[in-house]
């Protein structure tokens, strides 16, 4: 989604991680954490961990700005993406890996059984704090989208499909989510 | 450490997070995450979470990069300092929080004390995984010093007064923490 905001196009190469091809050679040559996904270059070198790659890809094309240039600007939209990211996105990740996901996950993470409904807490109160915060405001950072509005709506979308969506009483972010969804970005035609 | 390696003096004013000033206003004010550092501008704007004060900081004082200015470089600096973050930064403090540190934070934010010896484990894997990297490494991102390494070391030396130390038979890791020790910024007296 930051690559078509962007406007580019990047060759896919689809790893089944069901299958747990990212967590076996050659995978773990280009990723030694075996997660997904990881952007390599033209001179081979592999970039992993979504922030590093939405951070090249922004330093690379510097169109359609998604972090930004200015130092205040660029600062403004990581504090946002880093909120969102421990407010939402690792425990409701962990409360998946820790309940729904544990038969994917039990052998390849050290998942928390007993914990799971606690993350799934944690990640709904980071939804109301969110909402709080979006009042008032288009985006996260104000009037433009940035990179962090992405790390929401795409694991907004991710948690709709496993039983941790925000709740629909939460007015601003449900607000937020139907202008998301209006972006031709959000649907991720170009990964079909 | 970030700002005393790239030769910055910043002021500092002391918030008493035992006594929650952090978690009441005025600093909800600035951060109304209630977590600390902030780093407040000379126009007002209060930049909250540590990776993006540390963002700002490189952009407004290029010299001694610590992520860096070419996009390749500051991909691998921002991966491995992700790295770092999920693989023990994340679990060692939600290790903390749910254990030593219960008395202070349960009032604060959601902790999980039956999960505490989880966390604690999961962020004793990451070690161990961080060491099988820097095999053969002199830092994270290879020849130069980087955030990635800054936040590992300050981590650390947290984790070292809280029972969270890395194994002392974790080569790379003892070796890599001497050099870290080494650097006049590890003495943080400009904090003093």
């Amino acid at each position: 989604m930051f690559a078509a905001e962007k406007g580019l196009e990047i060759d896919v190469i689809k790893v089944d991680i069901h299958a747990g091809e990212n967590r076996s050679q050659p995978f773990l040559g280009l990723n030694p954490t075996g997660t997904t996904p990881v952007l390599v270059l033209e001179n081979g070198f592999a970039i992993s961990e979504t922030i590093a790659i939405c951070e090249y890809l922004e330093g690379v094309y510097p169109d359609n700005p998604l972090v930004g240039f200015v130092p205040q600007e660029r600062a403004e939209a990581l504090m946002w993406w880093r909120r969102v990211d421990l407010q939402v996105v690792q425990p409701m990740t962990a409360g998946f890996r820790a309940a729904e996901g544990i038969e994917m996950f039990r052998d390849r993470v050290r998942c928390i059984p007993k914990a799971a409904e606690e993350f799934k807490l944690t990640a709904q109160e980071g939804y109301a704090w969110i909402d709080g915060q979006l009042q008032g405001r288009e985006y996260l950072a104000g009037d433009r989208l940035t990179v962090g509005d992405i790390l929401l709506f795409c694991f907004i979308e991710f948690g709709s499909l496993v039983g941790q969506a925000p709740n629909a009483t939460l007015p601003n972010i449900q607000a937020w989510l139907a202008r998301m969804k209006a972006r031709p970005s959000a649907l991720l035609s170009w990964l079909e």
